[in-house]
């Protein structure tokens, strides 16, 4: 009975990659072989769950770091947005996974660097049917829930910066 | 700027305990000290979820293990709800933590096993100040989210039993 989900953690609040790590880290607890493409990368390159994932050897591939939130260099951005996806592409077509994860694979869709439909129409085609998938990001296209399995949508109800409270270091980032 | 964020997972969808796990992924990630303590043990014990923390040696314990969804005995689960508790003051007050969750204690407020406003006010008095704490379970009550700092709501929007599939080893538990 072994079905590879679809899974998408959207929506505007805290938890969608740190849902996608849980998800990987429960995964990791059985012995499955997970694989992380990140779509997007901050401007600091220190996070936690790299240096997590490092510790787990957990195979982790952050592709967008030409993006940051304040870059002018879009064109650069999309090229590394098709990069991730030539890579993330590869690496289903493997058959080497149980659980890849597309992190912030939105924001690309967004931006119009990828096409969803596309995209969705090359997993029907090549995803293993054992393998789970999990996109996260802001603001899913509504195709991406109506072929996902579990669609999850994080909302914000309070936030620390609402109290002039700064990120904190090991729990959010 | 180190500060205590006081966080709440709740919500009617997936993602509640996986989030949580995240967090503490990521905290692992940067050695701090980080501690579950489980107020709702399923009827299987075989959780990836406690695989995984045991092999990255964090502290877990699922002390809610008399109780079950379809359990008669509900005197029992309040006792073991109450010695969880009791457990996690002990733990909270010992100042060797930089994490420690709650996992699903909600359910606890919900049957009257423990009284929010109690325990809202003993953590007022006796968290350390740098001390994150984690509450994660459907129906947080407002007295919870008005003493949060980061509340997120997990809501489902499509879930894999709409189309008849069975819950999946590995990424679901």
């Amino acid at each position: 009975m072994r079905y590879g989900l679809v899974m998408v953690n959207t929506g505007n609040g805290k938890g969608k990659t740190t849902a996608m790590l849980g998800t990987l880290l429960r995964a990791w607890g059985r012995q499955m072989r997970v694989c992380v493409v990140q779509f997007i990368k901050a401007e600091t390159g220190n996070w936690g769950e790299i240096r997590a994932a490092k510790k787990l050897e957990i195979e982790w591939h952050a592709l967008g770091d030409g993006f940051t939130w304040t870059s002018k260099d879009l064109d650069a951005s999309a090229d590394k947005a098709r990069q991730a996806w030539a890579l993330a592409q590869e690496k289903i077509a493997s058959g080497a996974y149980d659980v890849l994860a597309l992190d912030e694979i939105t924001y690309a869709f967004h931006y119009g660097w990828l096409d969803v439909n596309a995209v969705i129409a090359w997993l029907r085609e090549n995803k293993p049917s054992t393998l789970h998938v999990i996109f996260t990001g802001r603001d899913a296209p509504p195709e991406l829930i109506e072929y996902a399995d579990l669609v999850t949508e994080m909302r914000e109800i309070k936030h620390p910066f609402q109290k002039g409270i700064l990120a904190q270091a090991g729990v959010e980032f």
